[in-house]
């Protein structure tokens, strides 16, 4: 980004989450693998949480005192440092230890508040992406806050309606038309419009990871894409019709293509990420690249995968596992998938500012345009 | 074997499917790798098909002349040559060649009778157990047999009930409780009666498999199993009694499994095989780890997995890809699928003798027992 001096450092909110899971573990790990990035001026980080559990976190991994000068208790403060490379928010500066691996109203009502806190940060123009660490539904539900989860919290803190979620790997990149509802529900809720918008989030997300003319391919609702009608209707009433008309627009997308072969295809190259129906048709492939359980001791080996939320007014990733409470505390949390979010927020983040560049500049658009694929 | 020199080598009827496709193919290239392990009396090959179908593909192969003795007429025939290792049993003498990659009548009735004489090969004790090379419905149907494919058809033509399709990859194996019908059906489909079948089917396949205490991870029908009923209650309402009834009994079955985990857990070593609900639960992840396609060609690199029928009379397997019309003749048409099926289904002949051996000789069931899981 040498060509634009006057942009500043990307900055990424990252919200711990549950105070009693991994979450403010795996933002040590993650402050300390980006230390140097940050250093060099790569990345601003603004960890935002309980400044008590990750300084027991911090301290548990030997990683030395926390200095003084990185926790700040408000985002005026930090305002006024812009230059520090990474800071902790502290939301609850003085707080009680929050026991590990418990459900408790504390924990979820910490986690609940550092997200308020980091959609403030994006609002005030101090942070321009948000990560999150895994957060627990029912701590937060006992802390009398009914959201479904971080996507609805956001999406509701924001004003905004649907969000969408992408699935993202190294290799595989996925978002779904529907996601937390009971699979008989499914069917009805594949609607020209909900589908229509989750084709053309994914073509705006794929061209802020600098793809120049992305492909999407369309899983089919039922098996073989009902093959011909024998299996149900919805692929020949609902999906074509949208597919047609989204390619006349120019959007180049595909589908319905049986879900048994669209992954495998955009495996090999011919899509740049698939537009799944369900949870599971997205999910089963996503993480069957990036989860490994060890065969001896049944734990989990690696969690790799980053869950993207599209149709928020602010670029949100997410690491795609959960709290763990279960090695909370223990120091063998991998902080793989945060870091992985981090990267893919500053992607997009980078993305979108060259996005917004070109509208601009037409030049720079076209040479955009001659870097072709990534 | 040779505790048991009197059990008669393996036979597996091999039908070779619509000869307008590549099964014609696929059979000559997978006799010519099995015929050494024929010669030396591992397993016995009929193919059973069009004999003008068979010679043009062979000679096409420039695999050179097929034997005069290699071809026979009809299964009496058959029965007196107990001892050749491969023969071909042409039901379609002095028949007239077919066209490649074409959808004819005549091509759907071959793949009919066919398959309808491999079913009688296996009744009258000449094979142990049916490898089908791919058929084309429309084929089927223009010929006037109205089945929904093989499975279908082997079903009526062997009078069992309800067949369940098991996936199996190198690494991963997978019986579903439903396959070919819309997605909005599904959820109605799975009753405690079809669940209980297909784990009691799924168990049988893997003793026969030589697994000696096989585990069983039922998939969830809905997202995170219905996280406690807010997403579908079936799981709930069926998946969890029927389990628990079952695991009374000692099989080691669990679930429901979130369908996000249970397949990274087989891989894991934690299951045997995995119940999946419906068709795309199933497919995708056999089919992500088992099919590839070349990124600079679009071609298919890999198609491994093999298809078997559980519920039956007789042993099935199944190549698990299609006619492919548009590469028939070419000569490029992998026969590994093919080769697999063959495979499993002598481990499978293989595995049934041992039981029945086992449990007429209570001494060979405890040396089973102690060679543990493989």
């Amino acid at each position: 980004m040498e060509f634009r001096a006057n942009v500043p450092t990307p900055c990424v909110a990252l919200v711990m989450g549950d105070p009693a899971g991994i979450g403010p573990e795996i933002t040590a790990k993650a402050l300390l693998r980006l230390r140097a990035r940050c250093q060099a001026g790569e990345l601003r980080l603004v960890a935002v949480g309980a400044g008590t559990a990750f300084r027991e976190a911090s301290a548990s991994l030997g990683a030395g005192e926390v200095p003084s000068d990185f926790l700040v208790e408000n985002a005026e403060r930090l305002k006024a440092r812009p230059r520090a490379a990474f800071n902790l928010l502290d939301i609850d500066p003085g707080g009680a230890s929050i026991p590990l691996g418990e459900v408790s109203a504390a924990a979820g009502d910490i986690a609940y508040r550092s997200t308020v806190e980091a959609v403030r940060l994006v609002e005030r123009g101090i942070a321009d992406a948000i990560v999150t660490a895994p957060l627990n539904k029912e701590a937060l539900y006992l802390a009398g806050h009914r959201y479904a989860g971080y996507t609805d919290m956001l999406a509701q803190l924001t004003g905004s309606d649907q969000a969408v979620m992408m699935l993202s790997h190294d290799r595989l990149k996925v978002s779904h038309v529907t996601t937390h509802v009971a699979l008989r529900e499914v069917p009805a809720l594949i609607t020209p419009e909900r589908l229509e918008r989750v084709i053309r989030l994914t073509e705006q997300a794929l061209v802020d990871f600098d793809i120049a003319d992305p492909r999407i391919g369309v899983a089919a609702l039922n098996p073989h894409a009902g093959e011909g009608r024998n299996f149900g209707d919805e692929d020949d009433d609902v999906v074509i019709p949208v597919i047609a008309r989204l390619r006349g627009e120019g959007i180049d997308v595909e589908g319905p293509v049986p879900g048994d072969t669209v992954f495998v295809k955009a495996l090999g190259g011919q899509y740049d990420a698939v537009v799944a129906m369900y949870h599971d048709q997205g999910h089963v492939p996503v993480k069957l690249l990036g989860f490994k359980l060890d065969p001896a001791t049944g734990e989990w080996l690696d969690l790799s995968g980053v869950n993207i939320t599209l149709g928020l007014p602010v670029i949100r990733t997410s690491v795609d596992h959960g709290t763990a409470f279960d090695i909370a505390g223990k120091g063998v949390a991998k902080e793989g998938s945060l870091l992985e979010a981090i990267d893919i927020a500053l992607r997009l983040v980078n993305g979108r500012r060259s996005r917004s560049a070109a509208l601009e500049d037409p030049t720079e658009a076209n040479s955009r345009k001659m870097g072709g694929r990534r």
